[in-house]
Order: C-alpha cells, then sequence, then structure tokens
C-alpha cells in the first residue's frame, strides 16, 4: 500500500481547529465497500462504545456486536459477517479486514493532517561527523549518533535515542525516546575469580520498517553482529543480548528478554515480560506466552508457556509449600500403586 | 500539611557547614509530643543502629527495640506504645504514626535547608514553544517536552525526561531521570504476516502528586487516553500499556508492568516484576505479590500470588521435572483411590 | 596485568585502512607460547567456525573441538589440552586459560587502534561547576553529573548518563547509555491511604572497575548510601533499590533486580529476570538461576533456582490447573496411605 502525501486535496478539511477526512476520501485511498455518503465527514477515530456523532469507529470481534448496535459513531468499519447489523444503523465501510484496515486509515490520519515542520536533524543531537544519515531521516532532540553509524531512509529516531558506533539503522524504521542501540555486550572472562572485560568488536545491524519502543536496548555483537531483520516489531524496555538474531516480522511484547547469542525465527510472538536464555535457537512461527522462559531449544512451531497461576495468596502459599515436595509425593504415589499391585 | 517555605528562623542553623534544626522547631512544625529540650541541635537523620550523637531516629515495628536501648542517637520518633523505653533513653518526640512523621520529617528537613537556586527551565532542555509549562514547575537539563504538552503547578522533571506530544502531567508530580511519557502504544495489525502500524492517537494524562521511577514508560493512548489518577507512584523501569488506567493511590514496586488496555483500581499494590495481561481489571484495594502474572480479572479484594518457590538447585530441579508429570500424577491418585474404594 | 599504551611500535600497522596486529607483539605483551611466525598479521578477531585467513579465534570447550579442526583461521588461542591438534592444523597460542587471554586480547586489539581523540567532557553534557571529574574521566555527549558528584581516575560515562548529586563513581569505572546513578529510592509512608513522600537523603557510592549496562538504575539511599563495591559488573536494565549493597566481582545479568536494604555478597552472579525481596542477606558465592525470586536470606553457597518449567502450551495449561490443586493432592495421598496401613 503506499499512502498519498500530504495534500491539499478537497476531502481533507480544517475548520474551526477541527480536522476531518470525507468517507469517499477514505475508500478512494484505502478500498473497501462504503454504505452511506461520500461528503460525510469523520473527525475522530474513536472506540465503538464511547464514539459520539463525527466518529468513525471499528468492528472486530462478535463479542463486541451488542456495542455495534448501541454505538452513536457515525461510521462504523466491519467485515463482510456484520455487514447487515453495521448497514441496518448507519454508515459504515465493509472489508476483508476490518483490523487491518483501520491500521491504515490511522496511518491515513496521521498522514493527512496538517503538521508543523520539523528540522530532520535536531540542531540539539550529537551526530559525529563521520555517520551517515539518510537526507530523509528525522533524528528527534538529544539524540546521539556515533562514528560510522547509519541510518536509513525515511527512518525516525524520537528523541534522546543512542546509536552508537558503526551500529546500522535499516529504512523505514520508528526508535522511541531512550533506545540504546549499540552498548557493549555483557561479556566478560573470569580470572582469579575477578571478571575481565571482552571488548565488543562487533555492531548492530537492523533492517527496514522494524519499530522499537522505548528504553529498549540492543547490545551490539562480541565479534560478530546482532541483527534484527526486516519488520521485527518491539515493544518498550526489552533487552537485546549481543549476538542475538531475531527473524523477519517478529513482535516481542515490553520487558521481554533475550540473551546472548540465541536465535529468534521470523513470524515469532514472545509475550510480555518472557525471557529467552542464551545460545538457543528458536524455530520459525514460535509463540512464547508472557513470563515465560526459555530454556532450551525449540524446533516444533507452536505455543509454549511456562507461568506459575496465580492465586489468592494463602491458597498459593499452600501450593507452593507442596510443591517444594512434590518430588517425595510422586514417590509416595509410586510406593502406594506398588502397594496396591502386591 | 503545609509546610513552612524557606526561612530565616533562628531554629535553622548553618554553622562549619552543619546544617541543623532544632528540636523545638521539629515539634512546632510537625506536631508531636517532645521530651528533652527544645534547643537540641539535630544534625542528620540516620537508622536506630547506627546513628551517633546529634542524629534523629525513628522507632517503626518492636522487633527494632533492642535497637533503641543501645541507639547513640540524640533524638527517637517513637509510638506511644513505646514512650516509656524511649524515655528512659534519652531525648524523644512521641507520636501516633511513627513512619508517617518521619517522611514528613525528611520533607522539612530539605525544605529548610539552605539551597542554591535552579532555572526553573534548564537551557539545555528542548521544550516547544506550544508546550503550556506552568511557571512554578521545573524542566531539569536535557529534558523534551513536545508540541502541546502540558506540565503543571510545582512539577519537577529532574533530567532527561520525554514528555511526548500532547500528554498532560498534573501538579506536584515528581518525575526521574529516564521517564518516557506517551511513546507510541504498541499497536500494530497483522496482514498477510506482516505487522501494520496502528497511529496512537490517544495521549497520556497524569494526575497531581504523582511520582515516577527513573527509567519508566508510560505509552500514549491508541484512541482514548492512558490516565494515571492522583497520587499514584511508581518505582523505576515500570511498564505502563496504552490505554491503561491506574486508579489513586496505587503504587507500584520496580520493574512491574501493565499490559494494554487494563484497569487498575486505587489503593492497589503490584510488587516487584508483577505484570497484569491486557484487558484485565482490577477492582480497588487488590494486592500483587513480587513476579506474580495477573491473567484474570480481580473483584474481590485481597492479596494475589504466583510465584515458584526458591530452593536448592537440585532439589528444585526434581520438583520441576515432577511438576512437568503433575496432570499425569493427579490421575494416577484418582487410579489409586478407586482401587481403594472397590 | 598493564596494558601498553597506545604505540607507535613497528608491530602495529594499518595498511588500506586494514588494521592489523602481529602474533609477535600479542604474545609478547601478553604472554602464551607461540607456535608459527611472529611475522604473521592478525587483521580481525572472529568466531572459530566462520573465520578466515588473517583471523586470530579461541578454544574455550572440548565441544568445539571439531570446529578447530576445520576453521580457516590463521591462529587459534587454546588451553594446553588442545595444543596438539592446534599445532597440527597451523598457528597457535597455548596458556593456561584460553578465555581469560582471549578477554585480554580484545582490550589490547583496542588499545592499539588508531582512535580519533574525543573531549573529556563533551561540550553537550550538563557537569554542575560543584562536581569533582577526574582530569582523565571521559564524560559522554548529553550526560548529566549533578551538584557535587565525584566521577574518578579513567572512569568513561557513555552518553546520556545521569550521575544524581553527591552520587561517587570510582575509578576505572564504565557507565553505558541511559544509566539513571541516584534518583530516588522508593520511599513512601502511608497515611490516610495517601502516599508520604520519605525524601532520600543518602547517596550511591560505587568502587572501582565497575561497569554498568544501559538502562540501568541505581537508587541512592534513604539515609545511609546505595554501595556497588569493586569490581561489579551490571548488564543491562538492572534495577538496584536505594540501600542495597553488591559485594565485590559480583555479576548480575539483564533485567535483574534487588529491592531496597538488601546485602548481596562477594562473587555472586544474580541470572537474568532474576530478583532479590528487600531487607534480604545473600552470603559470598551465591548464585540466582535466571528468572528466579529469592524471598528469604541465603546463608549457604551454592546455587538456587526457582522457575516454572516451559511446555507446550496444552500441557502446560493442565500441569497449571493440576498445581492449583496439590495441596489438595497432598491430602489425598496421606488420606490412601493411611488407608493403606489398616
Amino acid at each position: 500500500m503506499t499512502l498519498p502525501t500530504r495534500s491539499s486535496k478537497s476531502s481533507t478539511a480544517v475548520s474551526d481547529g477541527v480536522f476531518s477526512l470525507k468517507l469517499g476520501f477514505i475508500v478512494d485511498q484505502l478500498g473497501g465497500q462504503l454504505f452511506g455518503s461520500p461528503d460525510t465527514n469523520i473527525s475522530r477515530l474513536f472506540p465503538l462504545a464511547r464514539a459520539v456523532e463525527g466518529d468513525i469507529s471499528f468492528l472486530n470481534h462478535p463479542k463486541y456486536l451488542p456495542q455495534l448496535e448501541s454505538s452513536l459513531a457515525t461510521c462504523v468499519v466491519v467485515g463482510k459477517l456484520h455487514q447487515a447489523p453495521a448497514v441496518k444503523r448507519g454508515s459504515c465501510i465493509v472489508t476483508d479486514h476490518p483490523y487491518a484496515y483501520w491500521a491504515k486509515l490511522t496511518q491515513l490520519w496521521v498522514s493527512q493532517q496538517p503538521t508543523k515542520l520539523f528540522p530532520q536533524i535536531h540542531p540539539s543531537a550529537v551526530v559525529d561527523p563521520t555517520a551517515i544519515v539518510h537526507p530523509s531521516a528525522r533524528i528527534g532532540p538529544l539524540c546521539v549518533i556515533e562514528e560510522g553509524a547509519k541510518i536509513g531512509e525515511g527512518t525516525w529516531l524520537k528523541s534522546r535515542v543512542t546509536v552508537s558506533s558503526y551500529c546500522e539503522i535499516g529504512n523505514h524504521c520508528t526508535l522511541h525516546s531512550g533506545v540504546v542501540v549499540g552498548a557493549d555486550g555483557f561479556g566478560f572472562a573470569l580470572e582469579d575469580q575477578r571478571w575481565i572485560k571482552i571488548e565488543q568488536l562487533g555492531k548492530v545491524v537492523i533492517g527496514n520498517h522494524v519499530e522499537i519502543g522505548a528504553n529498549t536496548c540492543i547490545d551490539r555483537g562480541a565479534m560478530e553482529d546482532t541483527v534484527l531483520e526486516d519488520g521485527v516489531i518491539l515493544d518498550n524496555l526489552i533487552q537485546i543480548g549481543h549476538n542475538v538474531r531475531i527473524g523477519k516480522h517478529t513482535a516481542m511484547a515490553g520487558c521481554s528478554a533475550i540473551a546472548g547469542s540465541s536465535t529468534i525465527g521470523a513470524y515469532c510472538t514472545i509475550g510480555g515480560g518472557a525471557g529467552v536464555l542464551g545460545h538457543i535457537q528458536l524455530t520459525d512461527h514460535v509463540h512464547i506466552s508472557a513470563y515465560a522462559l526459555v530454556t532450551h531449544s525449540i524446533s516444533k512451531p507452536g505455543t509454549y508457556s511456562g507461568m506459575f497461576p496465580i492465586d489468592e495468596h494463602a491458597q498459593w502459599q499452600k501450593n507452593a509449600v507442596s510443591l517444594k515436595q512434590l518430588h517425595h509425593l510422586r514417590e509416595r504415589i509410586r510406593s502406594l500403586e506398588k502397594n496396591n499391585n502386591h
């Protein structure tokens, strides 16, 4: 999908300080079948349950169907399955994938808004003269770009982002505030009970269309590089150790972590707070639930979990105490079984 | 409680570079019953066990009573319960709530110290001209305040804090170094195995008297806002997802996280490293223990836990192996019971 | 070990933009027994399996022995155990501790490279005039050094590091981007269901040869100081609470956390994502596995673990459900045993 550039099309309007788009313009740009007047103005994107007149909303899951019926939204984006009740209610756009359509609508919305001009490289950013920043990249306030680093076409470093020496960020990436790309990996050798630092000689290489959340850290490689392939999306406060490789279109939720030298396949999802120990391989299409720790390589696609179920404290405590006896309980069962067989 | 402004009262003194307050001044300001001379000078707040002459200390729990008896502190803040041993020992201040009294004493202490003048907005901070910063707010070095953001009365951004576009911080808040308010929420729609970004159109709204610890991240809402109500306190390295609402006077310890669209009630506590999955509701007065993951809504106040108990490695390993057989063990027990009933 | 300063020795060479060191120079500086020509040039440090001509590599574990045989590396650092196959293959350096040797080689490598001159204090850093920065210390871009802080000899703050008022960093430390030293500890007293802030009057004191990873936070003490002893190494995104003391040469992996007022001994290791609750003591030589939560003091050296084993989701779910019945299962076993004894 190619989004239109900001334009002076008559379908975009700002009146009384309120920005709006016409339904006709939306379906012109994004497709979908419009039921209702193309001249209707939309001034806000808002959730179904609390939308009011002038809002556009979407329905993605049948469980929200009751909200559709009572919603005051001017227009609703729905799938074919919900066309009938949506048309009955008022304006709607019918599409195969309402949620993906909605994502594109948010992008169209932002792209059409009158925005002020930003300097491409904010004067407060510290950019080494040997760094190579694409002319269309945008470097926000108080970023640090060290020597030899490369920032690709259309990439946006929000503010207070560090890209360390010789690290490479691809095209059309977004790095949020506080991100640190290319700090030293955690490499030390033990000698006489002291830690001797291993200088980290690799770098970080990040592909295209990668998004990295606030305060996330991606360490540089020890000798080889740490690599994030195209389309990887990382949430906030994530830790990526040295020499890690993350396959294309893999998503990681907040506070998750990959320890050094592990390889994550493509199309994986790593839940919030989940971790992967070092020197492990995950094949493609592996899904790790929140708070699970991956302790061995996984070669079979699927969903993997490992989290102590939450309970009322007193109940948890009883079970936790029993858990410390579990191996012993197992032996008692074995002994009972033996007796029973006599 | 209204704290006195910095004053030239004779009760405050700096001699030989040592700042001190008189006991009489302290009880004038904070109340409590003083046993001992109001002219006694206090030059440090210090723990009971290691206090020396000139120090003031406090006793909050009976288990530290032996420390009271042997303490060299010049004065001790105690509850009525410990008045007798405290008076027997030397100077003391008796109050209903020694720990709250102590908190106020730390504030009085800081408020009375001769401090140098700071610029309200540090010249190295990058503040957008359209941002609205209250004249009494203090913006530390290398902060970024984006367009349309609002910073309330008496609020202090320590250093290297980002407040993104249109986010609102209330009055008398403290944001520590590295905090990121208003980075994009983690919203993407999957289409043909690729992630399509959902532009995050909401903002963050933070109430009054909120404290946010170092490197904590609070994401902006997808459509509606992410909200922290009055009196919320957050420790370091916490992740708050988009559309989350946290009720008043709730406290969250370090490294905890709330995933998108969850609502936390008022007067809750979330332990260190604990998490709450997305789209979950916690009622008021819910307490989550450290390292627990909340996977369903909780409508009954109380304490909830879920954490694998720590053990010596070999013992843990035996139990962990047995745990993977637990469902099977349960069936073996059932079978034994059936046999027994025959 | 004293490393040579950058020199114009003929053993260092840059030709055609490729930096190289001679094998003879390496063993002159670091010791070890060289098999092969001292005039051989090394232009890269690289892993055994993917090394090519001109590379030096190392073998640290017998399981990589097959890689040694097929490696194209020009020289390999090995222990005495692997001298025979290494010599058979080509050039090698034999040493008692190949991994520690390798660490020193990375340091030698970096120390010999022609590097550009950095300003000791980057002009974009905000350093309070009352801070004491050793002339040999290096303060990177956009760091904040507050009043009265001390930075020791040869210490390097990479970029965007905060060292708060009166905190002290020892000699030869490295602090990576985004580190926050000396934010307020999380201290609040509860009164009438509201949190009253306890001003944090202590500071942070960090010893010599300490390394602190990106976005890690170390809070200042409430009254006494938070202390990191000599040789402590911390990975990224770690949280150290107020009043904590960490003993010398202890290592903590990414995303781990120590809550307030706990004491960690010397020579400990804390695994990734592991935590220690507040007011706990760990003796020396305690090793905590990844994702374990330490809930009580540990006085016996050894390895401790506590983590729910990961499993396929359906299998995990069955066991997790059974776990919530574990105490009840234990009672059923007891009852079966009683019946059996009749």
